[in-house]
């Protein structure tokens, strides 16, 4: 008899009265994606097994076979030998007939009490915790590289922008930490995330769990989950933890998407802000002069990327009943390749945080335009006794006089000044300064250079303890 | 000189020399969809003016006059007296507006210190917290009547299916589990968010923060809020909450897809499992017989709108630069109404299930079809010693030779069966029956009885204890 | 016997045995949204009572009284006066409803050989194609306002970016019609869509046609269709068209997302290429100095939301069997919202786009700035004999150069350029102006004046056709 | 001197100071994925070259050295000998640095008066014209197939649905026709975007045109397009084709979606209409018994994959500045799979229809259960003069009776049906018959074996003319 594993489709054969066509098979087939998980696949085949033998349902030989095949197998796999058959359909299905290939009848044996729709479950949640582990890392690193850059220009002015007009002049370190703001939260949402991946889905069998007297507990104890599912039918059908992070995925790239806006205009000649190290741009084939932030660019657009991989996941589990079906099979490459940009793009941010050179003094000229002292003369007013409300329409008045002038209210004499408002007085030349303004916002989440260090320090410390997992 | 809030673009009309044009005011104006932010408008101005009175910015006479007129707005808002102005743009300006004219310039100082930007951050996240906490009542109800149905259906047997194809027999609770389990990792989604939703942005002003001397934490605990956000720009252009907020509410209306799938599937004449209560139901204005099951069919409809909703606000996000813009006020009507639907759907839904009749022999007649106890042979041949392969091929063999002469397995005589292995013997008739196979999958997580039983219970106590806020 | 349309739900009463619950008739309910299609609800029943009327199904006196009962409930729409009852859930039942209490047993027969859901697949059909027409007239209008302010600055030089590095100087008017472009392309598809709007499912009653002797291509031929829907089950659950045109409508709001960009871009005081006119920009509430593009970041924002709509309608009709379901009524809120959105902005949009001022000294600055004359120096080199990679590289090389002396190429004598290359002769300064390169660039497509005038001509032509409708 | 193409990045090396990372290589290179454009850049590049030739830009010794050059390129890309460079960045540099490798100078003339950007958005719609007029045969063989089960089963009775409830009889002929129809629609939206896709951006190199004197109409009409791009900022920055093929896309998948639902549905034991081919299906690892219909399921659940792709697009093109920016390059991996997904997915179902086996006796039997008949006596009673309300009061409440009594209308005596309406007569035995109510549907698009004939026939005379390409 040959094994019934030289094709794929022998897995079932004998109920089948003709071979699944070619076509078929690389439609159906998962093996060029899902041997990404080879080495989660074979963890959990060990855990499986060794429960097996503790329960009795597989003879302590079976097991020490099963150890010794999947060594074997591991081994091939790391350096590139083993051999995937797309007749074999699956990353599972090829390894268990290597297995068998090895050691004979244990091989067989392994696959008692489970199946393929518990046991790709189970894969791809212990790969996603390993995933997730490693983009809470990405994420640290990337705030760490913003604090280090934020640390340098903690006094550095520029100014800040609503609707992309000139509104409060805020400091540079002030502008980065809204980022570490961005990406700790997201640190925040992996935490959250992980705890609903870190389920054992394994015992649910196909769809309503097993008659062998498995040992559920143990095999979750083995392998590090925290908890069981607690449903079988659920179990093998839940993509929740898929679609969670494919949500948070695409909040981490928005994040990125708004930040390399922003490096792009600052890079722009118009604005110049910024330089960007060259090995983070390129030049064109046609115009010799250019330098291009290709990084923050593509990474911009690489969140339609993720985005699409989000829809990809709601539209593949809208409307499928219980328990599992092939559909399902479709959740694998939109997660890869949201998990592989993330790290790609987090990776390369925190690297090119570090290499930003910043244009201190025109980041200050700009501060200087756009009157963006207004919002304080007018506090100036109501500090003397006006109503907010009347402080703002003079102020705005005044406003408009230097705009037709082509003026800016720093440049008004006290008597021009007092012309607005009989109020303002000598006092006020000190208060509108840059510096005046800045320092004068000095409550939690201001602007003041104190307050910059004092949240530069607080994220650092957050930053050095470890996750709660 | 006439009030400057009679129009809205007055509030900053100095700096203006022609006023907005009408069809650039309902373009813009957020009046008649914000307004349902009122309250919460109200109330986080209560805190505000009674931080500045504390912090001594206004005096006490002006927050006993903010707090008078502030009631009074209430009430005409609570009956519907409050006349809505389109010139005044949004919620905010409106009852401003008002406040100034009941009470004059201390209405005109309540916002010292503050800015529309931080304001309709705050007033938003105190709306959105509540909903959560509606929206997690909502969600235990209907696990309860989901609970309540189980409890009932214990042991009634159906079908498990697979690729829509019969599997394993499971019990109809267990199966009523499955969804229990979905809806509680939606709540636990919801308590996640809500730690992020309840942080407070006030104080962080215009984008910059403010150089009254404001002492946020005071408006915080006064609002309940856990935090403050650290970083006034952020504070101003986060919207990640909202965001995070969908993608919850799509994987919540995803669920509720999946069970409406396999209710219009039960209730068809051609499964025929179980009825719905004539009140959920609509007939035909052609067809007389038509009883059609309206509402998960339009429930599923409504996924695709939540779908949508989430991807307007990841689209709405995509590469705004700082701070704020004014793109961000399309915030809103997609968060409105991802709340809508979630609430009106769960409410529906908890009061339908408890409508659900079960037809019991439909369900067993059908999980006596369809070869669902070839698993439980397969196990059977395994247990005598056979590889599971093995015992997969022979019982797979078998169907075949069934399916061709039209009969299931149970119909075979113990000298057919013993044709395709002399290891069965007589005891397979008592453990190849519906009730042997379900008890026999005993283990967390399984269909048998006794563990639904056990489910149902942890269940309960789950739902018991108040959720962590 | 009272009239069986006083309550909704007893269009189908006598097979129920107990009424819709409240909250499930707001649930399911549509006469809150679709009661826009009324108008065009009553054409297509005139149309229909006709047919019936000329195929001898109904009498003649029947037909004279729906005329007349019809031409009362217009009126009665018109003035605000008809009172619509989400009892009768839908438009088609209020409507039928009140022409049966108004004109008694001829209004019941108007329903024969129809059912509602032939009859709302007409409806919308009617009104979107309404809607598509008038769209193409915006577009058009849009189009001739770009085209006005294009003639006026056909001449005007600016940099063309690329990667918001200055690449190459351009045409104001160039740049302009690239939108003209745009749009012309959205006019396009808004025609195809057309004609697989404009295609008849009356006739298909509930889902397989009608035993009653009907002439579906009179009715057709009466509503205006180019062509009766060739299946009945395909003509009451098709949504292709609705689907197909929120694509084009996400389209057109990507183009004005990227129209926005540059008008904010422009406006920031840091570029300063452009100003709005006042009435379509708003202040600050807290910075008296601002004026903020509101209507183009609106615009912007909204993109989010008709992406989110093409997303709801997809999702919606993914994996419904045929024919019809009740998820499809959830189409109609994503498909009317959708047009409201498109009609205003490019409304507004025509209407902006005449009220911008122009810098051009702003733009002519900032296009002798970045080197933006560098290929045509490659371009020089390339014509006296030099490979274009080659050339390239030298011009790089003294782009390098220069960038670190802080000047431009055009600072350079002839001497400095002659170190570069020897080809270099005197010749080079007259053809390395922003004029000399504007005008070089003058085949088909390209920026020199004469093809600005050339396609706006073009253009001006293409737009005085009347479409193929 | 080395090669200035042994390293990407050496192509604009002169101006940068240092080289780009291996990170940021990988990260922006394009060539894994846009080396499938191979045969189109070479193509594209001599219809550029033959211009420049004729315009004298080049000579004729570099026209003949660049076409043998490219016909070697052609011959090591065919069989695989081609030496694709992450270094070089593209499919375009790696072209043109062996072209260089093998020619020498002339080599490097090629790239005169063109840039990348107008080169890669010239070869991706050569590519998709190609895969267009691929999809448009595929779908019309997809067609063809669903004729020839068609007209198999003109006459074969199966109920209609309706909410899945049972609404009427239809034939299956007629049911396929639905899929006709949407398949037909979809070839026609292959043809409009066509129209949109065959214009030619050659000629606009970098975003402005160029200063040789380029025949764009000579390329034109080389490579087969239908018209020029007539904006150079346009033509290198426009990707509304990508979109709208997309989109086009989305709706064929959410048709297959539909139709894989039915087929899914069909094949269930519960309902049992069909059977697929074995070579369309697969087994399980556990459960011998299973015949899976994966095929159907993964299609299904491809739809999320193009919806996903949809809005990547969209997403990347969402406020884009002009002209060309780095984001573009990531327009190509969706589009990609989005023509990979739907190419396969036509030609394996145009394979699948053929196998499917149809169990007509179980159509046959569903038909005859749930009231099926109720709509053609409520007709009958309507032509015995009642208006149509009343007759569907007095259909619902006999069905209602029915129903209670466990029986169907056709159950009942003549007696006990005049019971209900002294109308009814000995006739109606004959008209309430499946096939009688059948033959009554013969208006066009209505399913009378008749006219399902003729729709076969009218659908097959459409398909055999050439689309107007």
């Amino acid at each position: 008899m040959t094994s019934q594993f030289s094709k794929k489709n022998e897995a079932w054969s004998a109920r089948f009265s003709e071979p699944v066509s070619e076509l078929v098979k690389r439609y159906t087939a998962s093996v060029f994606f899902d041997k990404r998980l080879a080495l989660f696949d074979i963890e959990a085949s060990l855990a499986h097994a060794d429960m097996l033998c503790i329960q009795g349902i597989i003879c302590e030989q079976d097991f020490n076979d099963i150890q010794r095949g999947m060594a074997q197998i591991r081994r091939e796999i790391e350096c590139g030998k083993f051999e995937w058959q797309l007749d074999l359909e699956d990353v599972h299905l090829n390894i268990e007939a290597r297995l068998t290939l090895l050691i004979g009848n244990a091989g067989k044996r392994l696959h008692t009490g489970r199946s393929r729709n518990d046991q790709v479950a189970t894969d791809i949640r212990l790969w996603l915790r390993s995933e997730i582990d490693h983009i809470g890392i990405l994420l640290n690193n990337l705030q760490l590289a913003l604090l280090d850059l934020a640390t340098q220009h903690s006094s550095t002015v520029l100014p800040g922008f609503t609707h992309l007009q000139v509104a409060q002049p805020v400091t540079f370190g002030h502008h980065l930490l809204a980022y570490v703001e961005m990406f700790s939260r997201d640190a925040e949402r992996m935490i959250d995330i992980r705890r609903r991946v870190n389920r054992l889905p394994l015992g649910a069998a196909a769809l309503a769990g097993t008659s062998y007297p498995i040992d559920r507990e143990r095999v979750a104890r083995t392998l590090g989950f925290d908890e069981v599912c607690s449903n079988s039918l659920d179990a093998v059908s839940d993509r929740d933890f898929a679609i969670e992070f494919c949500a948070a995925a695409a909040i981490v790239m928005t994040h990125i998407s708004r930040f390399s806006e922003e490096l792009v205009l600052w890079m722009s000649p118009c604005i110049g802000f910024i330089d960007l190290a060259d090995r983070f741009c390129t030049g064109s084939s046609i115009m010799p002069q250019k330098k291009n932030p290709d990084v923050p660019e593509i990474a911009r657009g690489k969140t339609g990327r993720v985005n699409g991989h989000l829809i990809a996941l709601l539209t593949l589990m809208k409307s499928q009943p219980l328990a599992y079906n092939k559909d399902n099979q479709e959740d694998k490459e939109p997660l890869f390749d949201t998990v592989d940009t993330v790290v790609d793009t987090l990776r390369i941010f925190a690297d090119m945080v570090s290499g930003i050179s910043v244009h201190v003094e025109a980041m200050r000229n700009a501060a200087l335009q756009g009157f963006s002292t207004a919002t304080d003369l007018a506090d100036y007013l109501v500090k003397k006794g006006m109503p907010f409300r009347d402080a703002h329409e003079i102020v705005a008045y005044s406003v408009r006089i230097c705009s037709e002038r082509g003026i800016d209210i720093a440049d008004l004499s006290l008597e021009e000044l007092q012309a607005f408002s009989p109020l303002i007085g000598n006092d006020i030349f000190s208060l509108l300064t840059l510096e005046g303004i800045i320092e004068s916002r000095k409550h939690i989440g201001g602007t003041a250079p104190t307050q910059v260090k004092y949240a530069i320090a607080t994220a650092r410390e957050k930053l050095s303890k470890k996750p709660p997992y």
